[in-house]
């Protein structure tokens, strides 16, 4: 992994990313890998998996139960709730330009949209099947997955794991939000942020808040970042940041320890709560605790209200969607 | 309430129907209550409330989630399951058509679809909510919904329980699945059954299923009915369909005891698990069932066969929607 392992290094990078380009619009199309080229076909079956709760043990839990296609992206809750009532220790991120991510979970454990995809269904905690055999029978019995599986993807086998998570993924590359204010401002529309945004985007980029969140998704270069990089008492006291290791609790070595993803900052003023315990509740305690922890730094009042608002800028128009139509299960049930 | 005591009765109200129109298809409009008619204002934010897990506790449970409008209007499990993986005695019923009932719920203790709307919201195994109160106060916290409850009651309050119930039964009257193949042979296209369906639309009328299955929904003139009729030992020692007290769970009063509203036979072969338990996952068993306990017939193979065919002919056609953007909560979390 690539990692930023001191302040001076973010500063450094920063400074590089300005001289060029710093400023960039969303795109509106996603990048596609080789092996998994984007069709009407695995997007509407994608969309239909992504909704379906018959993808978790007892029937409840969909991909959007956590990543909500109606809302943010994101279920609104610190941690979110799996199965039976089950909580993990992890805030959902939003599904809303995952795409543009370069790995995803806060941990980056997954190099792509299909391995990420692939994890929540068989965790424990989160959809709770037992095995991506059970959930490819499950949907084997549904007579409407049998067709869409095969518009999808023609060939043998149609039904399967590798086939579920691609036609997800390929259906995730949809779920982007152009034209923000910010998007526009950069397109060359300059009455599209007001004096206390273009204030606001002025202190991120010099206080150095894009040297991580840089970018067109303001998301990174794919590296990871300690945080907190200076832990402070009382902040640890109150949200327990340091609980959780990050990245350490998947590679087990010390070196990762407490080293996260760089998360989008797209629609963050709609993706309450923050951080990956999801422990703080507003985007001005959010944007004072980054400022302090990473960059060092105290902010004045009006600066946290100038940078809050410029965050606020980068909500993007969310496409309109039609609901899906699952396929019913005929003479059996999910539990 | 008005109960039918007996199969006779069943049968001479049988009798007066066919006598009548026995056979009517399904109106492409729902009947509105004088004090709640639809605007398309209520109507979007009735689907937006019918939508957001933020109507329970959790945050994870909406209407939407053991009446999924995305599959057959129920959740394809026996019991539903609440906040915190709870789960009741009972089987989803199907919301699609739901505006067609004359009372709601399995035990009709709520008389209209407003009614019904506030019930789950605060059962403590539902949605779990502590009060409508609490609700309000939740909504009134998002921006999007003072702007939205504004645009559908003009007035003074706008956010309100009665507001909001009414909304969403406003939205669930637009749940119509119109043109289903019985339908169209109904309005005279006799190409739209097959033989088999034929054969069973007969035995379901000379058998005396419409007795209780009656009118355009198949769901009967408001009358509750005893299930079972004749309890038989072997299939109450399999599905426990007498530990559940129906209405009499609700009046306390032992002549109320198993008494049940009569279930909509519309999109049937969609919305398995069967009964009022969920104990019954197939069709064929179903209906060997209710002719056993109900009508005292044992029936052969190839009439089981034919009356499933027919029921099969009841799915109707489901209007497309579209997925509900829902407004954001801005910082707080709901749980």
């Amino acid at each position: 992994m690539f990692k930023l392992h001191s302040l001076v290094t973010a500063f450094a990078l920063m400074g590089a990313m300005s001289a060029a380009n710093a400023w960039e619009t969303l795109p509106t199309q996603a990048p596609e890998p080789a092996n998994n080229p984007s069709t009407p076909e695995k997007i509407a079956l994608g969309q239909m998996l992504y909704h379906d709760p018959r993808l978790s043990s007892t029937g409840t839990v969909s991909c959007a139960s956590c990543h909500n296609t109606m809302l943010g992206g994101e279920d609104n809750r610190p941690n979110s709730m799996g199965v039976n009532g089950q909580t993990g220790g992890r805030s959902s991120p939003t599904v809303w330009n995952s795409a543009f991510n370069k790995v995803q979970f806060w941990d980056g454990r997954a190099a792509s949209l299909e391995d990420q995809a692939a994890g929540p269904v068989t965790n424990a905690i989160e959809m709770g099947m037992k095995s991506w055999d059970d959930v490819v029978a499950r949907l084997k019995d549904i007579e409407g997955y049998q067709v869409a599986f095969k518009h999808a993807f023609p060939g043998e086998n149609p039904i399967s794991k590798d086939h579920a998570t691609k036609a997800i993924a390929a259906y995730e590359r949809t779920l982007i939000t152009p034209n923000s204010p910010y998007d526009k401002f950069v397109g060359g529309d300059k009455s599209a942020l007001s004096a206390e945004q273009i204030r606001g985007m002025d202190k991120v980029a010099e206080l150095g808040c894009i040297g991580c969140h840089s970018g067109a998704a303001f998301n990174g270069a794919g590296m990871f970042q300690k945080f907190p990089m200076t832990p402070d008492g009382y902040l640890e006291a109150k949200y327990h940041f340091s609980k959780d290791k990050g990245v350490a609790e998947v590679s087990k070595k010390s070196e990762d320890e407490h080293f996260w993803k760089v998360p989008t900052l797209r629609n963050v003023a709609i993706t309450a709560p923050y951080l990956h315990n999801g422990s703080v509740q507003t985007l001005d305690e959010a944007v004072q605790i980054m400022a302090k922890v990473q960059l060092g730094k105290e902010l004045a009042k009006n600066d946290v209200a100038d940078i809050v608002a410029f965050l606020s800028a980068l909500t993007g128009e969310f496409p309109k969607q039609k609901m899906p139509t699952l396929p019913e299960t005929t003479g059996k049930t999910v539990n």
